[in-house]
């Protein structure tokens, strides 16, 4: 458990990458992507001590890098390899809700084989990315002891290596997926239930992400829903769940703690920036915020789902 | 508008009926079913002065029509055809996340006109059901001036019927329809954008009924998000939109206002009956509750949504 103190350090290990984006706003290509590059930029808004682990290729320009540094993440854990970057194309259907993977080419990501750098082993808070739950757990091996681990999943690794995947289930403290994957995972197609039944994996706490049916996070002590902010425009919903889990880590590391009321803001700081991360392609719409905005977001949230106390 | 005083009077046209249900907890036949039916019984914990008007034909049983009286609900407006009355069959995936609908058979319901007696034309809020929309605007012309005025409708009468629709709702307060139906009749996907072109059409408020993912309340002075209570027992979703109109609508006539403030503790208590509903088959889980459940579920609404400020 994290204990009150400013300014935690916070690492996330995952993928940085190309998004080749189309859809009903037209088509974009060789945008900045990939989870960990979503998860830090939100994340900078909170704390200031926010670092990546992940692999590109040679292929990989320095103004993307110098896109996350200019928002205070740490990159020199980002290693350069020889061949391609990571690439995802994609395409929106009109109503941005449903998409259709055109392509996945791994590149060098394919033989990522995470090296800490001595100075984020210590990290008080370390999120694994979806990554082959074997890497996660090696991961772990090579941290010191963080006061929070979180934890990322796809479809793809629970059905291919659910063994290890349970494995590294025991050491993780929050389990961030989406329901399909909550669904898949405990085999149980109701969500409370499977949340249940993921807790009895090892998790503390499991965050469901529902899209724009917001995000569910379900602790022994109770159940909270964080609605998604109704936006009007939607733009790219990549990174979405990223951007979540950026702001939901961050402001934990902000916070210092892990009470459930700090787990509880913590999930409307994740809605904040997903909601922000949508209006625009790649990360554009995470860049620029203020803190007058932010909070004017935080706020919003607040009004959203508001209602006073019942008397009958 | 509705200002405040006690026990106001609610009316609502809609249907009473059979369902056949069949799903994983089994197959159910000859339930007590329809659209007023939830309705009525939802909105009978909040009002002692809700009414129906329908038709059933010669095969409908006393006992349900006492089942309905029993619940304090003023049946004096189910009008009796010679022929068979409305029967939904549907089946439920073993998710209960889907349906398909088996069979309908229309029955006395083809050619139901709905005549208000004259002690519910003065009602102070009226419902109107999903039906015809000119015989929504009918029943409307029977009517004294209500105070409020609630609308349902489905794809059949916004794809059949435009602009007849149309008509109605100029002259309906609040339009309650889930998110399908919603982008259907703004043709526009964005959910936020489609309300307020409906907003355009005619009505105040709009509430847009997501199922599992709860509801939104949009009106000229925001948007606010109820969510929907993740419940580990769900049996039979039938009449769960139904059954947060009665609680909505209920809570409308209890309150005697429509302030904003009202209207939000409204979509709460809506949500609360829903719940409540889709725990048991037909009308079961609406029946025997105390004041003291209510407020029970209504509070875990409350725990469930409630987050503290942020302060950065």
């Amino acid at each position: 458990m994290i204990t009150r103190s400013a300014n935690q350090s916070l690492l996330v290990v995952g993928s940085v990458a190309f998004d080749d984006i189309d859809g009903p706003y037209g088509k974009q290509e060789d945008l900045l992507g990939g989870s960990a590059s979503f998860f830090a930029t939100a994340a900078s808004y909170y704390t200031k001590n926010v670092a990546i682990t992940a692999v590109v290729g040679d292929d990989f320009p320095d103004e993307h890098l110098d896109t996350l540094s200019d928002s205070g993440v740490d990159v020199s854990g980002i290693e350069r390899a020889s061949g391609k970057t990571f690439r995802w194309a994609g395409k929106y259907a009109d109503d941005l809700a449903t998409r259709e993977t055109l392509d996945t080419q791994l590149g060098v990501f394919a033989d990522f084989r995470p090296k800490l750098h001595d100075g984020h082993r210590q990290a008080d808070l370390v999120c694994l990315g979806n990554i082959d739950p074997v890497l996660q757990l090696d991961v772990l091996e090579q941290c010191g002891a963080p006061k929070l681990v979180a934890a990322d999943t796809m479809n793809f690794w629970i059905e291919g290596k659910r063994t290890e995947l349970t494995r590294t289930l025991e050491r993780v403290d929050t389990l961030l997926l989406n329901d399909e994957e909550a669904r898949l995972l405990a085999e149980e197609h109701n969500l409370v239930r499977a949340a249940r039944k993921i807790l009895r994996m090892g998790p503390h706490s499991v965050v469901i992400k529902r899209g724009d049916a917001g995000a569910l996070l379900v602790y022994g002590g109770g159940i909270f829903a964080a609605p998604a902010m109704p936006l009007e425009d939607v733009r790219d919903p990549t990174g979405a769940g990223d951007s979540f889990a950026g702001g939901f880590m961050g402001y934990l590391a902000y916070a210092g703690n892990t009470e459930p009321e700090t787990i509880r803001t913590a999930m409307i700081t994740g809605s904040v920036m997903a909601s922000f991360s949508v209006e625009q392609f790649s990360l554009a719409g995470l860049h620029g915020l203020t803190q007058k905005m932010i909070q004017e977001r935080f706020d919003a949230f607040a009004d959203l789902t508001r209602f006073e106390t019942l008397t009958l």
